[in-house]
């Protein structure tokens, strides 16, 4: 193993600074997008950009763009981050550690002095997390033209584009800048990698996401009145769907992820058996064949559930989000860098949305995750040790300079050992 | 079988007239207890009662008794009844059926010149349905001194005891008023009697009931970080208890009812491995020792649950009635009494509550129970076709004439032919 390049102290007290803006009680941080406490975060992460030599770019969707220069005249960028922006009871690490291990990285790579041919960009992308202005992702959906702008909602009737010039970030499209491949580092916000005991994880894709809305019609009926055998009850019904439906999705594959999170019974009065249950299902796997093959065991289930229970189930799909699949190349870059770290890297799909997904399609891009503590994620309490965020960002580092291309002192270096 | 003593047409043109006070769209009748339209219907029973020849007494409680006197000096007197309160949506027959068939036996009676050893006396029992004053049965509940004044409450701050002075039923104990029986017909607003194709059953007893509050406690997770064997899913845990609790209480005894009418889901948010379920369970069955069983099972499940779910389940018991069982005499004359009308009638249990589960804490009581349409009520919709009302109300009438002793010309024909 190499000497780390990078700096995980330096990273650590970047990050607890950034979490003095907005802070909220128990070490947690608000900073809706494009509000006072956001525009503080920006100007925070620009000042620290500069100081490190770079040129400050912003595109139309409020993106900032820190761009260190590569050697080779024209060449595209490789480009590193995620968002400064948190959920109102955010914690110190979701979306910002991948923003301040780039610009890590750019403070590293001038230490080293180390020359990489391609630029090394890095990314605060504007409202990922959709709490503000709807739909989330919106800067990066925005930076690859998958945004319909006219459907951009904010709460309250605020205006992204408004609020974008009140906070003096509001800029041009960046019709010059091309990205070769674009990586992003994030906490896992779940339990895998903390139950394998590993710091980080190399992200194979983003889930597919179906929701599918089931209603179960049976009759109201009174409890004391109503034999048995004589009801039609719905919820019933729903609790018998719900566990079959269950076992079948995880017969189908065991990774995917099936969950009835929303529930509505009526009249849900304790006197009277159910005439009417509507299951809301949230539905994500990897892989479009498996999302749809649940679907097909979903449409034999649901005529056993009706005989059985004298119900009718009407079935209908609600949201449909693609699976994303990362690059390969990108992805074996970030596993050599591991293993050069003295690592054996856990491969998960992450189950939640990014701005990757947005560059995914249209540039190679990856993800590294690091460990996260309990899976608490939108929490104050969301926590990742000192020590795997350090880990994780030399990692996200070594395979950025892979993948950019070095010529420097750090780069011939490495070479030579 | 004899010529009938009471007149069906008679007794269906009384039910339609009553019907008209308060009437409500879809041939419903809205008369919530002391209102305007309760202070009509008594009014109007009042006259009725008044021109059968009868004394019409009101008790503390507004309870309204017309007596016909017997013959036999200062003997207890046999009672029929019910009320003549409705639910906000009510139809024609709960409860008004069982006050108006006591008014066609004592207009009967008179018809044929019947005279009973013991009087008889038709009651309408003072807010049976509980809407506008909990608890319900309050009436009923005062005769026979299970009330506690103390804890009855009305709908906006309403005073029972102001609304019945209001309206001019406010009266004195009638502590001078034995009871020989009670009989009450009601609507089965059930459907056993309908599949069984029998127009009147003989009611065994009342059900008794516990409700019970199942608390499963899991942690909220992301749906899509969430590994499906690293959940603790309150709500799938709550789908698999109720289940397994559903087939257990069958296996119990197949006449138990178990319902699970209101369910609540925190955070009941589609993408959020829901936390907290509670689920409230109504039980009802004719014997303690099912009930209690049926707790035993329970207490035996949950741990299954708890383990395979991996949820902590808090359960307890939050409302509890004793069962009632119906005098054997009663019955007995209601069985012979339908079988010299040439039925061979079911005998059921009431699953919902009368106020001759008051009665039958003091003196001997049962029901009779008329057909119900599609075995719907507290609606406009509650149907019992006339003919079964008819029966219902001559079955009755026999009953009442046996267990009141006959001296009359119609009771020597009987026994004559």
């Amino acid at each position: 193993m190499n000497k780390p390049l990078t700096s995980g102290s330096r990273l650590w007290s970047t990050l607890m600074e950034m979490a003095t803006i907005g802070a909220i009680p128990e070490n947690g941080s608000c900073r809706l997008s494009l509000t006072d406490e956001d525009r503080q975060a920006r100007d925070l992460f620009a000042r620290w950009c500069r100081e490190a030599g770079c040129t400050l770019r912003v595109d139309r969707y409020g993106n900032m763009f820190a761009v260190r220069p590569g050697s080779k005249a024209g060449a595209p960028a490789v480009l590193v981050g995620s968002h400064l922006d948190t959920q109102p009871h955010g914690g110190r690490f979701d979306g910002v550690l991948g923003v301040l291990a780039g610009l890590e990285i750019l403070r590293a790579l001038n230490d080293a002095g180390v020359e990489t041919e391609h630029p090394v960009a890095v990314v605060n992308w504007t409202n990922e997390e959709g709490v503000r202005f709807k739909p989330g992702l919106t800067g990066s959906k925005g930076f690859v033209g998958l945004l319909d702008e006219a459907t951009v909602e904010g709460e309250g009737g605020a205006d992204y584009f408004s609020e974008l010039s009140r906070i003096g970030y509001a800029g041009h499209p960046m019709t010059d800048f091309e990205v070769l491949a674009y990586y992003e580092l994030h906490i896992e916000q779940g339990p895998v990698l903390e139950a394998a005991k590993a710091p980080v994880g190399i992200v194979e894709g983003i889930q597919g996401v179906r929701w599918l809305e089931v209603e179960l019609r049976g009759h109201d009926a009174h409890v004391g009145t109503t034999p048995m055998d004589n009801r039609s009850d719905s919820f019933m019904a729903a609790a018998a769907l719900a566990s079959r439906l269950r076992e079948r999705a995880i017969s189908l594959d065991k990774h995917i992820r099936f969950t009835v999170g929303r529930i509505e019974v009526s009249p849900n009065s304790q006197n009277t058996v159910p005439g009417l249950t509507t299951l809301h299902i949230d539905l994500r796997h990897g892989s479009t064949a498996v999302l749809d093959a649940f679907e097909k065991v979903m449409a034999e289930t649901i005529p056993e559930v009706e005989t059985q229970e004298r119900v009718r189930v009407n079935a209908r799909q609600t949201m449909r989000v693609e699976p994303v699949t990362f690059d390969e190349t990108c992805r074996r870059h970030l596993l050599a860098s591991a293993r050069a770290f003295g690592l054996d890297p856990v491969s998960l799909p992450s189950g939640a949305m990014h701005d990757a997904s947005s560059l995914a399609t249209k540039v190679p891009a990856a993800m590294l995750f690091a460990q996260s503590r309990d899976g608490i994620s939108h929490n104050p309490l969301e926590w990742s040790e000192p020590e795997h965020v350090a880990s994780a960002c030399e990692i996200l580092a070594q395979a950025v300079l892979v993948h950019a291309g070095t010529k420097g002192r750090w780069g011939d270096e490495s070479r030579d050992t």
